[in-house]
């Protein structure tokens, strides 16, 4: 594949103010308000310090907007990148052309390169004018507002001024702004009849405190050419020295200003104001903050390190891919344009309503499409909550009193939980007493780990080789190392199974719990996140010990009653719950993040209380669900009110979050039902290529990062401890001379750094990889709307950073 | 004050589908699509059952809508509510019209009058039509969008078939779909030349999921008067009973049916699916669930309870006043469009995006606007997270680690914290852990109540005297209960303290605290809810206790510094904390809910960490702030990792939020500012009324509710025990004959059940008061935006309930 642009810096320079001219419907006058603009912004200016671009013009060469603007305002330069000639809008007229249809990346890097022209000349004005209403489709069919959107110019909209034009300018003002514009003036023709100008004025004033300028009608068309021209110019001459035109100059040049002024001193201003979480804060500086001005896609617009210096011809913005997922949560790319409308529809109709004993239709039709999408025997409810510490406590909570009033234990009998090492739930003190003491919580005040922690087989490529690497403690009892033929292969767990891999895990599984038993320790639920420790250090458990943990659990009863207890009676109900509730924490890993609904499909298996958020709302607001068994759900049901699950927060299934969360869940399960993925799947990840034994689907692995990638990165043995990649996660794991792992270590810093620094100024600007690391592990992490051409980009980075 | 009119029930019918027709533009022909959906429906339907309001008309009476439509429809019932002769926007046309202007209430209750009557008489089919575009103004000058959003009615929108009319049909859809529009069609002319409808068809296919139909043009306009209407005949003829009209009239059909059995079965589905907070769940029905079909200001819109019987005309939906503000969120009105376009615009300009080490405008705006609201020299930063219990866990982090490095203490030296009894700081266990043990948490597993929680003397106003209540066996320490003139002057802490009244209960505490400590208990911070103390059962307490305790621990470092250890050194910083730090939770009690923009000023004095929530966003997303002080970060700072407050959610800061809260504080400080509140406090709050000492500004207490409500209500004195209000809050303490109390009482339940089941089918169909006990305690909540007059009516409410 041959390699693609390089993604689009947002076009900002401090010398050069930028404005791109909406209209709020065809023929409002945007050509004489660019004229207009121009010849006012001109006057201000010396030199040739004015430019005007028209990205795609329909109609005649005689009726061009450029031509217009050459007659009328002779000293502002100006292009045009498509004229059409036939006068309709530029989605048919690009198709009766004849011409290749430019698209719309080919459409914004021409708009960039023209501004980067006009900056790097010293021009002080660009106004960029649009075709026809906010909403006319481009060359591509997109419609404007959408396609201009990452350029992120703010804007000039000329509003309407005939007879229903009131309602025109406010819905297009609506649709700019709901897509992030940043509308700066609103200009239109005064008149008197409609007075549209007057309510206009009075209403943007009111509700976005936004200024509207009215000027003049031109002219009425003279009888002949000549005169027409004479009226026009004189009429141009008049109003653009006009205080209305002049009013708006001013503006303009003070808010582009403010804008640039705001970007310098927000780092700054952070570090003073800001409490961050999980840093340090003192080790930080301005420039270690990232300024983000905007974002789009899968990729951030932030304040370029250069633009510090104060040359007046670097672009301030640039690209930055977000490679953490801002902290995994992003999946269908930052300002999609559904869910934007999706949230905007839940608060226009509801806002947010009572949930205790209420119901309204996101949450209802939410919960149905949740518990249908795990298509699980064992989930059948789902509580809501605001993010992924809440929904485990609230877990932690079912979980707990399921497994007491079953065992009968008592008040004072403070039941522990089985988790595995390294595992991570949340910051609140509950969800963090779920994990074994560790640099995230050891200095927490009110921190106590409650439980037991196993240590695990891990998997990583490592050397080009897919490894089960056994922990050199565990290795009398499970084995030594296992090198697979692929990814796949090692998720087979069934064929695994069937060749007594299972055997010895559990055995080493049900030998550790009876030793615990018999020391005492009580338990009331597992709790683990099914096959990758995220937060712990981007772990890759072997999913087989996940799978024996949950069956030895199921099967032994007798290690989790009062000891000397009768065996309870074996449930009527055959999904209910049996040793101890399985808690699955699917808040990282679950919602196609590894490629698939579910990653409790990956042990093959189904959890009693299952955790999801961060992916649910696709990435735009907090939201969380706990689902659970009916089975579960029934311990808590009594004629006395205290025997209530006693939790709920204010914002309980807010209906903006679950109108989201329903647009998301539907969005992802068609991209996996209609094979958007398959150009992932085929990077070396089809079954086919794996091992014959392992076709059945549920060992069917794949990433959206090459596999070619991970292999050849695995090899550079002398930086790479080992590699893994799954769904949209890859995870570098670094040697540190130092010795030190975990959180705490910094040897993932330097590859991190490369990726940050980025590239310098290329033909679209330049670029980076924003990314964060655990400890030692580099991860990156996509969208699933993340295209091929992005991640050949960045393979191309990480190739670079690690010599590979 | 005369009784004003009911609030609206949303118009909803069985046997009627009403549907309003709106255009992307004015000239789009709405009214030919009106006459032929009309029609189409006429054909489908026997007798008159097809009717047509146009609430609004302008024009010449021999062009107005009504005309057309009886002329070529003639077996449809018509009528026109204000219609004026002006070709000109309603807005105009009506301040020339020299009538009164009808409010929107007006025309909002004249069009579900109308409905209602069409219900009543069997009308199958009413067609509602708007004037000019969606966003034109109506008569009061709000646009219609605006303006008819309370009628809920689902809409047909008439696209433009023009140049540019793409742009305006996306556009126009947009702004109704974000007022919580349900648009159900589009129509549009089909013309080829530009093929809009192709256009649209696919992009509403794609989009929306919203069907698309297209119509041909009506004949071009005859030279004869009698040609032209033979023409149109057969034009309407033809196309009424073409494929696409009756498609669209089916569409509609079905779509009535589909909302009437979502709202049947919602209820019942959500008992099946739905777990719920707070909520012995084997106790509700499905008559229980309050089915919530959309919301506006003060008001849901609910599913009636005699709906579910099979009658055809029983309005299925009333107005319900929010008595709980949803769980104390709201402020602003369910649907506030302006709180709506900005959570559109953060969605639009960023998504979310990562926090940590980074920042944004939305989030830094509102962290200035926050520090500067709270005017606190003790308040610095801001740590962001997602609802209360997530703030007060990060406050705890940060009060203890200030103590726990301060004094000294060893990890294993569990800090306890100092709070009130009954107090309520989430549910999460770090947070339930700040409460002592109760109904709320002594079931809960993992709970484990780290602290003092001091009793304390509660503000009542009974049998119409305003009293502080010392409990019983605090009386020998504090003295009797004592009456005053007014809620003014127990609040005038300043003029108490001259008098001396704080020295008992200054002494009660220090010398609770030193025996305390001389048991061995260690606090690292103390934990209050300024003022009212929420879940824990609507106690007002007496502010000159809660400035007492917070005076007493700043005063005494030498009660918490380990035994034997030399007295710290005097901080430089003049606002360090001293003693232990002082966490307020404001979460429920600040940002105006009380009347104030911090409920620490009727303490008179500022906290070191201060918790907000709930109204921060005006009541649409979660968000929560943890303020604290410059001397708290500190203590978190080194060069070390490990030091930092490890605490952070993935939505940390989301924009959306952001930007959300960042508009309400604007709205509500403007507000403030501009006295909206001024009859609220006129009813009898005023200082004027209240005793000369209490004059300073700081002592000035009112509530949205007015006094000699309360007063009256208080009388009562066989049913209520006492009965405060304050800011937007109503607390209603009911005898309970059982001789229980708190949460777990029923005592509160007839009152509640009286306001629930509401007033029958009036003027505006029915209406009710939803709302909430706290076991003894039947509380109402307005919201910053409740009028007076909805405040009327309730009161009204209360007084019957209560035979007042």
């Amino acid at each position: 594949m041959p390699q693609p642009p390089p993604p689009l810096a947002s076009p900002l320079w401090r010398s050069l103010r930028a404005y791109q001219i909406f209209g709020a419907n065809t023929e409002v006058g945007k050509t004489v308000f660019s004229t207009l603009l121009c010849k006012a912004a001109a006057a201000r200016t010396t030199g040739r310090g004015v430019a005007f671009l028209k990205p795609v013009s329909t109609g005649p060469d005689s009726e061009a907007d450029d031509r217009h603007i050459s007659k009328f305002a002779s000293d502002v330069s100006n292009k045009t990148l498509f004229q059409y000639k036939i006068p309709v809008s530029p989605h048919i007229a690009a198709k009766l052309s004849n011409t290749t249809i430019p698209s719309n990346d080919t459409l914004l890097f021409q708009c960039r390169d023209y501004a980067a022209q006009c900056a790097n000349i010293g021009r002080k004005w660009l106004f960029v004018e649009t075709a026809g209403g906010v909403h006319s489709p481009g060359p591509s069919g997109t419609t404007q507002a959408d396609m201009y959107a990452p350029l992120r110019l703010p804007v000039v909209l000329v509003g309407d001024s005939r007879l229903g034009g009131i309602s025109q300018t406010i819905s297009a003002f609506e649709s700019l702004r709901m897509r992030g514009y940043d509308v700066e003036s609103v200009v239109l023709f005064k008149e008197d009849r409609y007075q549209n100008f007057d309510y206009l004025s009075e209403y943007f004033a009111e509700h976005h405190d936004v200024p509207v300028a009215g000027v003049n009608e031109p002219p009425e068309r003279k009888s002949s050419l000549e005169e027409d021209v004479r009226a026009m110019a004189q009429y141009y001459e008049e109003q653009s020295q006009g205080k209305h035109t002049g009013d708006v100059i001013s503006h303009l040049d003070k808010r582009h200003e403010q804008r640039i002024a705001s970007l310098d001193s927000m780092a700054t201003q952070a570090l003073e104001k800001i409490w961050y979480p999980f840093t340090q804060q003192s080790l930080l500086t301005p420039k270690d903050i990232n300024v983000i001005d905007s974002a789009h896609g899968d990729y951030f617009q932030t304040l370029a390190p250069s633009s510090s210096s104060s040359s007046q011809n670097d672009s301030l913005l640039r690209a930055s891919f977000d490679g953490s997922a801002s902290w995994w949560t992003q999946g269908l790319g930052h300002a999609n344009p559904r869910l934007t409308l999706a949230a905007a529809y839940a608060a226009g109709r509801y806002g947010h309503v009572m949930f205790a004993s209420g119901i309204h239709r996101p949450a209802l039709e939410l919960s149905s499409a949740l518990l249908k999408g795990m298509n699980s025997p064992r989930l059948d409810r789902v509580f809501f909550s605001d993010n992924g510490s809440t929904g485990i406590e609230v877990a932690l909570k079912m979980g707990l009193r399921a497994a007491k009033l079953r065992y009968g234990w008592a008040k004072e009998e403070k039941l522990g939980i089985v988790g595995l090492k390294g595992s991570y739930h949340g910051d609140t003190i509950g969800a963090m007493d779920c994990s074994e003491p560790s640099g995230y919580n050891e200095k927490v005040e009110w921190y106590d780990g409650k439980g037991h922690w196993f240590d695990y087989p891990t998997v990583l490529c490592i050397d080009g080789k897919w490894r089960v690497n056994v922990p050199e403690e565990l290795r009398q009892a499970l084995g030594e190392d296992a090198d697979f033929s692929s990814l796949s292969e090692i998720f087979d767990v069934q064929s695994r199974e069937q060749k007594g891999h299972h055997v010895r895990y559990e055995a080493f599984i049900r030998e550790s719990l009876e030793r615990l038993v018999k020391q005492g320790r009580r338990f009331g639920s597992v709790i683990i996140e099914p096959v990758v420790l995220g937060a712990g250090g981007m772990a890759l458990v072997d999913p087989l010990f996940q799978r024996a943990l949950v069956n030895v659990v199921r099967k032994s009863p007798d290690l989790f009653r009062k000891s000397g207890a009768a065996a309870e009676e074996t449930p009527s109900d055959p999904n209910a719950w049996t040793g101890l509730p399985i808690i699955f924490d699917e808040v990282f890993t679950g919602l196609y993040r590894l490629g698939r609904f579910t990653s409790s499909s990956f042990l093959n298996t189904y959890a009693d209380i299952s955790v999801h958020a961060k992916l649910l709302t696709g990435g735009l607001v907090p939201l969380c669900t706990t689902l659970a068994s009916e089975n579960i759900f029934q311990s808590f049901s009594s004629q006395d009110k205290t025997d209530a699950l006693l939790h709920g927060h204010s914002y309980t299934a807010h209906p903006v979050g679950c109108q989201v969360a329903l647009e998301s869940l539907n969005d992802l399960q068609k991209m996996d039902h209609d094979g958007s993925w398959n150009w992932a799947k085929s990077q070396g990840w089809k079954s086919s290529e794996t091992s014959p034994t392992s076709s059945q689907s549920s060992a069917n692995v794949w990433s959206t990062w090459p596999r070619d990638l991970v292999e050849d990165l695995s090899r550079q043995t002398d930086r790479v401890s080992g590699i893994w990649a799954l769904g949209s996660v890859l995870a570098i794991h670094i040697k540190d001379a130092s010795g030190s792992t975990g959180y705490f270590s910094n040897a993932a810093q330097d590859l991190r750094d490369t990726l940050i620094a980025g590239d310098s100024e290329g033909a679209n600007g330049s670029w980076n990889v924003h990314c964060r690391v655990l400890g030692n592990v580099l991860y990156l992490m996509a969208g699933q709307k993340t295209t091929e051409e992005s991640i050949a980009q960045i393979s191309l980075e990480l190739r670079k950073g690690l010599q590979a």
